[in-house]
């Protein structure tokens, strides 16, 4: 039915086949995906490591696209409306659906290890029959996929779907962690550990709240530049200081900074996010994905001392419910989104955009699936 | 001047002496004692284990007086208004102070360690011309005491200072965490860790916020007949379980607590009540004071999973702004304090009221100074 990039085995380059994909069931629908791009999680589950691997699979998660038809049940969408998919769900249904903090549906939470739609444990793409398993519930890197309705965002059709894919996954994430969950208020000053993607669109948010100095930390100090462009006003390397560097920053800001974001997942950079805000009123917010032993350890007093720390995903955005409005905040010109995408690349080289991801080069790269 | 309970050396009975207080300077208010209870802190720099002691040296600093006189520059409070003394204090011109979030005074926060008065660095207390040594700033075991105006809450003239004494530290540091820091909505479930005056006093303030579970955790089950009356409904002890008692309470609450409050400062409970609260929308509000050489450890996905973890000092209670509210809401039948009360005894019998104490008899014993 459709051009699919198919990861045949952990590490080996994606290869373009025709794939078979069946029409959307209960609850589920299928969208003809124009354009998508890479993001870490994407080569994270490719290279597999430590991980049980679920192979042949379709990756990609960021997309944006248009239904193409609905299956049975599902009302809110029809063949034509514009749809970000998104990696984490919302059924409306649950005790965190219903509750107006949390965005960690029961159902349709992410899963990074189910390759199959949940309405009958089947894939619905194949290959002469033979399936060929789902990513993340989105499996973006194909012409056609098949989607559960409480994983699309409807947006408004105007949007410019090359440059709004964008926001159903890295740029929400770090965004909302922000906007949502730190909360800066005008004037304060925002901490952000590790100038990623992620971390630029945490920046971004910072920006977009009036902050007045947005300190961004990272190994790499020629990150700085680009960072610039994004809002952030200083820069620390923690190489470049024999102590740690959560004193350096509280240092250069005379008691700690108003609010930290952290967006590496390395566990010491998530202790300095923490004891680098000031005490009485600071709050530090974790985005970045920890290894499974790590321990978080810090001395109590730090948290007695009126400290917040607090985790996000998604950017606490419910994917249905809020994305259409962070993609209206572009449409009105409050959001910039055209400085995250370095890279375009057609369909027929995504392999090409695995390269500039390895080699530092890009924040995000197109893929168009026309081209 | 006045009779005063002086600790000459730690660990010994008071001694009830007449000791001199000499008049308030700058920005300091002479303060006559009508009523003062014993806390756990009292106790703690009494017994000065592991400590630099300061001594000899007055305690106490939960009480309700009316001020005698006043020093130089002292306009806001005048003779015959009935205050309450805090051993934390309020300057109104640092960051913290013009911050809305914190209560951390950087001129008057909690110094255990000084026994003089900021203004000359002396102690206004003296028997025959030897200086007898100051307590975090109010030292209410002395029928005068002088106190920074700073730290001294103006409240309403017809509130029964025999009762609304008890709201100068330990009622409003519990009460507090819960109602202007853990937050809980109406219906929620909350666990509070430790039964003592602090955590019953938390639990008042889930109990006032409309909580539907109020689950007590303490390691003496005899207290869950007392907390009874303050709202508990449910008691764990952690002893009658062979596993960590945040998985019991996971368990009885399908999923964890919506909100909990540490007052022991045990750090096994500090994780525990971090590590029971609900992913998505838990807080978890930390009290009680740790040990210095603690770790608080967690894995960092129970932060990820959208829990949040804060810690609260005199439970974010500005004292100069905040407690006359606090007053007022007992004056209007809200809050419930006679069932802190436990006992009461006249001043000469002050070493009593260590006693109860130690026995674990006592949840508040008032000392009646006139008595």
């Amino acid at each position: 039915m459709g051009a699919a990039a198919v990861a045949w085995e952990a590490g080996k380059p994606l290869v373009i086949e025709e794939v078979e994909v069946a029409p959307p069931q209960k609850n589920e629908v299928r969208v003809k995906i124009l354009f998508t791009s890479l993001c870490h999680t994407d080569i994270y589950f490719w290279e597999a490591k430590g991980q049980t691997p679920v192979f042949r699979r379709i990756l990609g998660h960021e997309a944006g696209g248009i239904v193409e038809s609905v299956g049975e049940g599902v009302t809110e969408l029809k063949p034509g409306d514009h749809v970000l998919p998104v990696f984490t769900g919302e059924c409306r249904e649950c005790p965190h659906c219903l509750s107006e903090e949390s965005n960690m549906c029961d159902l349709l939470r992410i899963n990074t290890d189910r390759g199959v739609m949940l309405h009958d444990g089947k894939a619905r793409f194949s290959i002469n029959g033979k399936p060929i398993y789902h990513f993340l519930g989105t499996s973006t890197f194909s012409e056609y996929t098949v989607v559960h309705v409480g994983c699309l965002a409807k947006i408004n059709p105007e949007a410019p779907l090359d440059k709004v894919c964008v926001m159903s996954c890295g740029f929400s994430t770090g965004f909302g962690a922000t906007v949502n969950v730190a909360k800066p208020k005008k004037g304060q000053t925002v901490a952000i550990f590790g100038l990623g993607a992620v971390g630029l669109a945490a920046a971004e948010g910072a920006r977009v709240s009036g902050a007045s100095r947005i300190i961004g930390v990272d190994l790499v100090s020629s990150r700085f530049e680009l960072a610039k462009k994004f809002g952030v006003t200083d820069f620390v390397n923690p190489k470049d200081h024999d102590r740690p560097v959560q004193e350096v920053l509280v240092e250069m800001t005379n008691g700690g900074v108003d609010r930290s974001v952290e967006c590496t997942g390395n566990i010491q950079a998530m202790i300095s996010a923490f004891e680098c805000v000031h005490d009485g009123w600071g709050v530090a917010i974790l985005v970045g994905v920890p290894n499974k032993d790590d321990a978080f350890k810090t001395h109590p007093v730090n948290f007695l001392n009126e400290r917040t720390l607090k985790g996000t995903f998604f950017g606490n955005y419910k994917p249905r419910t809020n994305l259409p409005s962070v993609v209206e905040k572009y449409m009105n010109k409050e959001i910039e989104l055209e400085k995250f995408i370095t890279h375009e690349v057609s369909f027929k080289d995504v392999n090409k955009a695995f390269e500039y991801m390895f080699k530092g080069e890009s924040l995000r790269c197109i893929i168009r699936m026309d081209a």
